[in-house]
């Protein structure tokens, strides 16, 4: 029986997502509370490899168990093995085997939090990217318009970027400022690698009057690495949700 | 020359605010921090002596300097000291010898967080109070109308309060749902020690439907201690602001 699970996580912890030899992963603490749950061991497949230190909201991943598990069981048990993490299952639905979390996705909504105030974060250190100077967060979100769209995003992706292409479809790019904070909002059906916080990184430059905002769109054009601004630490960035298409929604059995 | 200070922290690692002999206390790093800066051993005197574990988004607190440092300089100054610390002062401002933080506050508002949710706390952990079956909070907001105006308190305070009178008036009581999370305001001029944890635990009872909307009033009518409903963990509670007489406000300098 294949299993959706949805998964909030903090970063902090994990060397990120994915299995790795250096540290704690995240896919490990999911794979090892569903081996002390079922005595098997399974491999957890999520839709987004997020890197050390970034957050989930609602990471969404699957596993095939070979027995038919009542969801909610799968849900208590895991999180009952997971207590000594910082990774807990939302919600377990059962889903037919052609549901695959990473090749399924139509959607990936992610959010980036700075703390733009004078004092440095005491309550959500390691959760936001903490910029004292003031940001013109309009200015940013009128830049950002520059990312939407159908692009060649060379410019803002990671040097050792494994994607085949660097064209990406960006749906979505909004900056708003709430008080002291400012969420950057982006949503695309797949991202390359570091690519949120690589426009993270700019927009801040955009921000502080550093790039006027047409520089984003030069960026953008020219294709180069080395026009990217200083990439965003990976401490205010949030994997928010995976969407479906409508054929897996409100399966919960 | 007297200076205000408004301070943000995470309760987690403290044994609370008050300096004790049985580990760190949030006003021990404070004092730590003027006097790395100053060279100066000062007292820094808070308006509310918040528990183990408890948060603060603005506390207020004075401190007494033998030099007039810009109000900016101390804020800086203190936050450099403070790296290492789960503490961080918001703002800094002069403010007359007649300014004390605890004997001048007009008014202390308390939030409670509850995160109602089968899944526990990832990213929340230790800044909320966890309760899995679904609460009322409707219910609760009624329930919670019992215990504002001026009143015996004697129900909702620690055995070991060492407050002279029980009698207290309570301004505001409000409880609200936004999704998964339950929020209790409460606000006061002064509150009696765990009262606003025994507020908490209480109304979780009546959200639970464990205790009629109307066994709020007649516990409080009661003033017995053992009528109080479980007491709330620290985690959930933070000390959002302290208000002054308006003499105080806009003394930046």
């Amino acid at each position: 029986m294949r299993y959706r699970l949805t998964i909030e996580y903090d970063g902090r912890p994990y060397v990120g997502w994915q299995r790795q030899n250096n540290g704690r992963s995240v896919q490990a603490a999911l794979e090892d509370a569903v081996a002390a749950f079922t005595r098997e061991t399974v491999a957890v497949r999520g839709a987004g490899r997020t890197d050390a230190g970034v957050h989930a909201l609602g990471q969404v991943a699957h596993i095939d168990l070979s027995r038919a598990w009542p969801a909610d069981t799968v849900r208590n048990a895991m999180n009952a093995h997971l207590k000594a993490e910082a990774v807990v299952v939302l919600a377990a639905e059962a889903v037919g085997e052609e549901f695959d979390a990473r090749f399924s996705a139509r959607e990936r909504t992610y959010r980036y939090r700075i703390l733009n105030r004078r004092a440095p974060p005491a309550l959500s250190r390691g959760r936001v990217w903490w910029i004292p100077a003031p940001l013109d967060a309009e200015a940013m979100h009128a830049a950002g318009q520059a990312l939407t769209g159908r692009h060649d995003f060379t410019t803002f992706r990671a040097a050792g970027c494994q994607a085949k292409s660097p064209v990406r479809t960006v749906d979505e790019v909004t900056v708003t400022r709430s008080g002291e904070e400012i969420g950057i909002t982006v949503r695309a059906r797949s991202f390359l690698h570091n690519q949120v916080r690589s426009f993270a990184g700019s927009l801040k430059l955009v921000g502080e009057g550093r790039w006027p905002v047409g520089e984003m769109a030069e960026a953008l054009e020219a294709r180069d690495r080395t026009r990217c601004g200083p990439v965003a630490p990976p401490d205010g960035l949030y994997l928010v949700a995976v969407a479906y298409p409508d054929q897996w929604i409100d399966r919960d059995i």
